[in-house]
């Protein structure tokens, strides 16, 4: 099986056994996406790279668990409204790959990425 | 080859073309994913539920876009990480479970989702 | 004294007494501005208009110090940039009034608000 | 007048005049404030605090916007909360004075600003 929907059925087969599919409106779902990822922001505030680099090894776990609930969200809503993940991901990969051509965006910072 | 590995790779071959992973600290692509997540959440303002219903043919392609940009970074930071996110995301899930046992959890709203 | 001027100057009083002023880059400031504002939209996840409030009165100390957080953050970051912060949102709303104008703007939703 | 007054009351007229009190439910002014915070965040994000301050004074002016913005929503949530923002502010300041005494506090990073 697909990994994604592999992913995405642990997620439907946690909720379903709770019954919390009554609480999960688009917007509060989609809030819980923004408070996931700031939450891992939490982790890089106020330290350098190099700092970072010094407490992985400790945090390693936590963030992981962090950009494991971002995921646990991308897949539930992609799924509530209906969107093929992978599908989407692709077009906008080529979508990119058109906007950012190598001869142009090679080594440019620029606010290009912004606009990912 | 597996699914994850194989939008990781398609994420990794673009950046290495235009030479873009000098520009990546683990700060700024943290707040690259809460942009692209204030991005999205900015689909479901001002709008009900229903509303959004009524409004997501129009919008289908444009939000999955948006949460095709926060798996960009997700994959994108497990990798320069070392996370595996696979691994990480099914050992949540079994944090999530014990958790949030079934016998207590099911139907429950409370501020539990908020942890997950 | 002005208040605004006031409040800031119980901010700075309050850094210079501890000498954070080495800690606060523009970026770290602007995510605490970003942290404290989801953990004010937080309080109003998962809840309908008339839970909030139906759980004001236990809240409202809470509430009141998200608030205050950001205000705090909006009035030490538009020191440390040397923006005046009243003069700035009088021109904003100077700026606002011409974007929209009353006879268009009157009890009409669009996206307006966004980008107030 | 007091000055914090004399702002709400500007948001008020405006508001009025328009007729927009009717869309402002408290969950989407708190996802107004975290956009616009967000928006803030945006100038800060792939930039050095040297390169923020090469490109400030070209963009002084829309970061004070952006900071107008953000004032907006928090005078204007406080209005309709009915929170006295000024007391809250003051309230808020002593309990961080007790929360950081200045002999413990004094220099030290630690991850104590979050919690502001």
């Amino acid at each position: 099986m697909d990994e994604i929907q592999e992913l995405t059925d642990r997620i439907l087969a946690f909720r379903e056994a709770r019954d919390w599919k009554q609480f999960h409106t688009y917007k509060d779902v989609a809030i819980s996406l923004v408070l996931e990822a700031t939450e891992l922001l939490e982790h890089f505030q106020w330290k350098s790279t190099q700092e970072v680099l010094d407490h992985m090894e400790g945090q390693k776990r936590e963030i992981g668990e962090e950009l494991a609930d971002i995921l646990y969200w991308v897949l539930l809503l992609s799924h509530d409204l209906d969107i093929d993940i992978k599908t989407a991901f692709l077009a906008k990969m080529e979508k990119n790959a058109r906007k950012y051509p190598v001869e142009k965006a090679r080594g440019t910072h620029k606010k290009i990425y912004r606009t990912l």
